[in-house]
């Protein structure tokens, strides 16, 4: 990897192939779900983005080198997606139709402290389903869901989608009497960094009584693979209108999103992302082995995405953070370029003759390229096998897979590469070194 | 299309299908000849943007908002893909394998009066291929092929791929007896804007006699669709080895870019790119009906892309402006959404029912959505026709194409709607209305 400008970083060719292979899949998933793509563009109102964002956001603010100095930056560089999909769907709510399922895959930019995980340009991919004026639950099941059919076929480590709903945690919380739910969901958010004794602490300096404190934390250990944490929290005997809107909720979620291969779906109802705007159902994303990462894939329901004078747009989403994900992961593919095949040419006088073979493959979707010099027979093989070419084509009718040194007589009019090796395999950093 | 901040042009989901299929047939082509994808970082050193610029480029500066007024920008968003491309070359050159194929296709902005056709804010598409040290000329040709594979497949009016080579101006010129050669070659440039006996009193201005300056127009001139060029220029009784050269190597290019259906190939010794830094083969193209917007996909040889102290990176490429091309021919696809099929839902009870028969279709490849209310089925027919869904599916077991009425039963693991259902259309402007 070229990191030569801190926290922007940059894939090799074959690196770049893992990424392309990554967002191909989540592509394909979303739009086998029905979801529209849009991009918006790299700018917005810089009072936008300020009005919008969370404090601890640092903004790249973008000016004209050729203004003024004195004239003040207007615009700035987005730092997620909900903002400027917020800003797109009010500004073309005529031609949209509702409810609205849009994938976004984009660049976004923070001028954060560059450290592990974190960067100043990376790669989101989000999902967000928005309607006008009301959004039925069972979208918050459908982002899940497409969520985890998107996560299952990722080359990477087994992930673990969290949900919670914040309609549990307030319920419970005014069922137990406590009067400033959202300053004890603060507290409780901050369970993945500080031990629970710290946080039983904070919690009784927040006004709670022991007995309160106690069941907060025994509500926050609830975790779950399947619907039973309903009665693990129905046990520790708390009553609220809310908490039972929620349990019934989370419990849909959980039940829509499970049983998809290779992905661990809890009710985890430590989650509280306490410091945002969702008003139900919460996502976060961890994987095994790799949780010093952070949630890699967060999000959940807010009632209210976007409004204008008339009309609220309610919304439920995750974003997945790509960069983010794979950086640290350092995966890689078994070749630098999407060649199937090289063929090699047997002298300039000839080269002719080898760009029709190689037409005939790529006729037929074959990623082919030809020799870029007529060198002898075993340097042009070296030349494929540094790129992790598997086959080389000798003209007219010959062509050997270079990893086992077998070669047969082909037709290129009918040769295929096996499947495996029409497109380059990813390899784990352990299988590249 | 909603374009609230001028010169950033954003797609509606419709306009935005287009650009997605346009962007997949590119990448398809590229790779199909081996080209491999990077990508890079939106900012540079504001000083590596400046020293390799055009003058009149304006760029785009990029500044923490936190850091302090005083400090100077110190990065900028790249205006074209050309200059990172070097940059990641140089940076990478150990871990590249050369000669070195790649595409691109990034947005890239540029801080210009907002007309038709500019933009700030624009994609655009690029293929290079650069050697160290040395890059063979059947490049040339290689990149002109892979550049009109690339348009034949796209929904605009025909392109003309307009091909000359800076060798034959050159030549010509000195083998006229002019002494200054670039000069004559930025006269000559203005062709297209400037009409012929405004350039030949130019090209008095710079010396020529008028025999010369009737034989520098006559060589502009020259317009063929085949070889036949060559027999023309030395017609006109000029001798120079620079030109031989040229002319032999432009025949080269003509020869294997042509042949490729619905894309013109033409030897227009016209185009001189002459503010560029090309040294041999450069490229222009125009759309027929079109021509006002100039070209759109441009380039050509130059001996140094790029150089460190020990080694040159000689290069050859193309850049297609797509956002340039898209923009003004206002293409609109089919449908809104990707989703072949709507399921309709009959009541709210019975929704896990339609969600199954739903991930049934798309576990063959359809992408399907599943009704967002139980309305009367009237109703939800009109919300699949609003998004131009072209299929109904009825539980348990009935499809309707909602464009003829046509009603079948049909079993959710076995039927597959029509190739051409299966992703959205592109619309002409004319089809839309």
């Amino acid at each position: 990897m070229a990191t030569k400008l801190s926290g922007f970083p940059e894939f090799l060719p074959r690196e770049r192939i893992v990424e392309q292979q990554v967002l191909d899949h989540l592509r394909r998933t979303f739009e086998l779900h029905g979801f529209a793509n849009i991009e918006t563009r790299a700018v917005e109102p810089l009072d936008v983005l300020l009005r919008k964002g969370e404090i601890d956001k640092e903004v790249y603010a973008v000016k004209r080198l050729a203004s003024a100095d004195s004239e003040p930056a207007e615009l700035a560089l987005h730092y997620d997606l909900t903002v400027p999909f917020a800003r797109y769907v009010l500004e073309n709510a005529g031609k949209l139709d509702f409810p609205f399922r849009r994938w976004q895959i984009q660049k976004v930019w923070r001028g954060e402290r560059p450290q592990q995980g974190r960067f100043r340009e990376f790669t989101q991919a989000d999902i967000d389903i928005v309607g006008r004026d009301e959004l039925p639950f069972h979208f918050d099941v459908e982002v899940a869901r497409v969520m985890a059919e998107a996560l299952a076929g990722l080359p990477i480590p087994t992930p673990t989608l969290q949900i919670s709903n914040r309609k549990i945690l307030e319920g419970f919380y005014l069922g137990l009497g406590i009067t400033e739910p959202a300053a004890v969901m603060q507290v409780v958010d901050k369970l993945d960094k500080v031990p629970a004794e710290k946080i039983h602490e904070l919690l009784l300096e927040q006004g709670l009584d022991g007995s309160q404190a106690d069941r907060v934390l025994a509500l926050a250990q609830v975790v779950t693979t399947d619907t039973s944490f309903v009665g693990q929290v129905e046990a520790l005997g708390v009553e609220h209108e809310l908490l039972a809107e929620g349990l019934a909720e989370l419990a849909q979620v959980v039940d829509g999103a499970s049983g998809v291969d290779g992905v661990v779906v809890t009710a985890d109802l430590r989650i509280a992302r306490g410091l945002d705007y969702y008003t139900g159902t919460v996502f976060e994303t961890r994987l095994a082995g790799w949780e010093h990462l952070g949630s890699i894939c967060s999000g959940g329901r807010y009632d209210q995405l976007a409004q204008d004078r008339r009309t609220t747009y309610p919304g439920v989403g995750i974003s997945l953070g790509v960069s983010r994900l794979l950086v640290p992961l350092e995966l890689s593919a078994s070749r630098s370029v999407p060649s199937a095949v090289l063929v090699a040419v047997d002298s300039e006088d000839t080269r002719a003759d080898s760009d029709a073979i190689a037409r005939r493959l790529r006729a037929r979707g074959i990623p082919t390229e030809v020799a870029a010099k007529a060198a002898r027979f075993g340097k042009q093989i070296q030349t494929a096998e540094k790129r992790g070419i598997p086959f080389v084509w000798f003209p007219p009718a010959a062509v050997k897979d270079i990893r086992s040194g077998d070669q047969v007589d082909a037709d290129p009019d009918r040769w295929t590469p096996p499947a495996e090796d029409l497109i380059p395999n990813i390899l784990t950093k352990e299988q590249n070194t």
